[in-house]
């Protein structure tokens, strides 16, 4: 078996029955089990016998248009995680939480909660909110505009990783004969005072196992990058054609070197859903399925959101009307252009549009056997648009079974990827260091004044 | 056997390894194990063993005066919770959260996260966070004041009331044919628009299985008592003689009476620490260990907090130098008073008080037999003082055990307690009703108008 030096990451992004839109409806899922904690333990459970770095859940704060047709974040992420990680050992666990909406103490409490009880495999996606259905769960009017969302995002890490290393690694003693339960010099209060938030700290918990969670984002508009330039070490993004994910990925990766960060430490991964069968022809009957049972006016209704326009009397045979400039959305301006270039490009009706998102809202789509979804995969990865994928499995659990029991073992084979864990964090799965706790902002400009 | 009809309810409130406040010094307790998730999992294990309603944990928002001498409070107890659910099938799990740091929309997606994960065992105790250190992580340079917490903790409890009851609970019809996963009809918006909040809903997770958790509530001040009134089906609380037991719990029924609720509806639930030996003098001798391990340093600090004076240069061999007015303490006032009154009334110096307090933060201590301790209890209930327990192991999970084992049968054997779980849910368990889904109050004012 060759070994090859670089090797890529693998993370399940897990969405109830699976991410077709038409998941709970098709015969291989069993709909009952979005509701069922089990079945995300089984998830959990399957990714680790895959080696998989991580499994992931998105996150939204409303309701939203899924009530009728799907609903697909019942659990809150981190409370999921959590009984997810007592039933593993060595799997990440990457839970979306939103900077819109909570408070920086709370949030970097909890976390460091997941990563005290997985034992060092907690991974924060932070997201800022874009819905319009979000901000009216929160006392606002409308949605707080981009920019600003982005700034309260900024301010909020910068807080939350202060909070992090408000503990020294050894600050907790547990002198018994002494009586003193953590050193206080070691424990230090972070004065945070900014444009958004002032927060005095420590964090009321000892400094957890990795330090801090890994930080994930999401978010692909300009800010968006810059943020992501900044701030995260691992990024999930929807890129469809292989020029379009090369591009990404350079353009990221000049941005994480201009932040003067080593750009391996920001693993990009594009999201990826695969229909696998025994022969290209079977794994596209598969997919033709799950389209044949899209709800139309369901779609019309996400797809509306999407580019900013009311679909849903618009007639499915038709293009797509006239949509409104970028500069107008609001919410999700990467899925805006992403849903945009894709009809134009391929010169799709509305109907054909949906069919193509329906699979991932807007991810790539791969259908074929496991060798051409392995071919694939490593064609992205040897011409460098990604560090590894988000898996998408289609249906659940079955998708993320043949995955990990399929293409997996090919990947590994070939020496892409590792057949046994050789760290036991999500830092260590990724290859990041583990930061040094080091003296909070504040601290240390009041130390150099 | 015989069988009272009437029976009482015994919830184990968790903390660290034990309530004492010297626990992790004592050779009975291994002190590493307060960060670890599997200790936790171990006692609810014990509890349910034990046919216990309820564990539960306390909560605050800040690192406090503890750092140095003790840390109670690593994980947030809802993550905490979630682990220990999936290790266990009857026993209710009651969380602590504020409505002074959260917002009412995430903090009943959690609680309804937390119902779902444990099929209908989730509790909220409900708290308003009086503490100045709490107030400084969250941007305020003070507590806000003792009043305006509650009105706004009333708020946040009918937004969350609303939000529960915002799916009905045949809302989920998971139609595969024909393609309809929810009745939009059974799913409505909220739309509160109130004081303090704006919050339009529906919650985005459908009704769990108790519709709501379980509310308790556990400040004894006036406003407490109102809220307690209004909202709570249980209460914890801390009284340190039958009689005042006996006032407390006839005042709180009044009110509840009051406020157009069958006093049925809401348990007083008392704390009691309980040191059991095989005889009074064992038990008592065990106590005395716990004592002599308390740190006055740490204690004088954490006394100062409860009175609202510094005591940290006092003599420790004097009584209590004068107290400010009940009307100066925004924290809790219910727990100043009880700290006054027993200074006072027994005479106390500060060394005594500490010793006296350092059980369980002034809630009673009982150190006996097994026999005593179940006579202790049932003096209690048939006296109408409690409807069962807030029962604090001084030390874990050795205290937790000894007490199911030892004092648990003896319960049973008088038909104080049940032998066999007969409800699955925590509702069940405290004998009340599972509320039917309401249309929101916003909802109903438009309907009637
Ligand atoms: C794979 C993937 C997962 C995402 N998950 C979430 C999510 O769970 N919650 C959310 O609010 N946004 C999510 N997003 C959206 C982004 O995080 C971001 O909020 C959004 O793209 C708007 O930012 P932008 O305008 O910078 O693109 C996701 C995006 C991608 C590509
Ligand atoms: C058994 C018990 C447990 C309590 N747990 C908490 C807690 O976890 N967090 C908290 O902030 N307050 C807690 N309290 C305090 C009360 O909930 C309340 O906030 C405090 O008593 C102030 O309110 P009051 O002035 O109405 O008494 C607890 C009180 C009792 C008796």
């Amino acid at each position: 078996m060759s070994q090859s030096p670089k090797q890529f990451h693998l993370n399940a992004f897990l969405m109830g029955v699976g991410h077709h839109e038409a998941a709970w409806r098709h015969p291989r899922t069993d709909e009952r089990r979005v509701l069922d904690v089990a079945h995300f333990q089984e998830l959990a459970q399957i990714a680790e016998r895959g080696k998989l770095d991580s499994v992931f859940f998105a996150d939204g704060l409303a309701a939203g248009p899924r009530v009728e047709h799907n609903i697909q974040a019942v659990f809150e992420p981190i409370t999921l995680l959590s009984a997810m990680a007592v039933v593993t050992e060595r799997v990440g666990l990457i839970a979306t939480a939103s900077t819109g909406y909570n408070e920086p103490f709370t949030l970097a409490r909890k976390f460091a909660s997941l990563d005290h009880i997985s034992h060092g495999r907690a991974g924060w996606n932070i997201v800022t909110s874009g819905g319009a259905d979000e901000a009216a769960n929160f006392g606002y009017d409308e949605t707080p505009d981009h920019a600003g969302r982005y700034d309260r995002a900024a301010e909020f890490v910068d807080v939350a990783v202060e909070l992090w290393d408000s503990w020294d690694d050894d600050a907790v003693e547990l002198d018994v004969a002494g009586g003193r339960f953590a050193d206080p010099a070691k424990v230090r209060t972070i004065d945070h005072d900014g444009a958004r938030f002032k927060v005095r700290g420590p964090l009321n918990s000892p400094r957890s196992p990795q330090g801090r969670p890994v930080l994930v984002q999401a978010g692909s508009s300009e800010s968006g990058k810059n943020f992501a330039a900044r701030y995260a070490e691992a990024v999930f993004t929807a890129q469809r054609t292989l020029a379009e994910g090369q591009a990404f990925y350079r353009d990221l990766k000049a941005r994480v070197a201009g932040a003067g960060r080593d750009p391996h430490s920001l693993k990009v991964l594009p999201g990826i859903v695969p229909f696998i069968g025994d022969t290209e022809a079977e794994a596209k009957a598969l997919e033709q399925e799950f389209t044949d049972l899209i709800s139309p006016a369901y779609s019309l209704r996400q797809l509306s959101g999407m580019v900013g326009v009311d679909l849903t009397e618009h007639a499915l045979d038709a293009p797509l009307p006239p949509l409104p400039p970028l500069d107008r959305i609001q919410g999700n301006k990467s899925r805006y252009e992403l849903v945009k270039n894709l009809a134009e490009n391929e010169h799709l009706t509305v109907r054909q549009l949906i069919g193509k998102l329906g699979g991932g809202r807007g991810h790539r789509t791969v259908a074929g056997t496991p060798e051409q979804i392995a071919d694939d995969l490593q064609l992205w990865f040897d011409r460098e648009a990604a560090d590894g994928f988000n898996v998408m499995p289609p249906y659940l659990p079955g998708g993320l079974e043949d995955f990990t029991t399929r293409v997996v073992p090919i990947l590994q084979e070939r020496g892409l990827f590792r057949t046994e864990y050789t760290a036991t964090t999500l830092r260590g799965h990724y290859g990041l260091d583990r930061p040094a706790a080091r003296i909070g902002a504040a601290r240390a400009r009041a130390a150099t004044a």
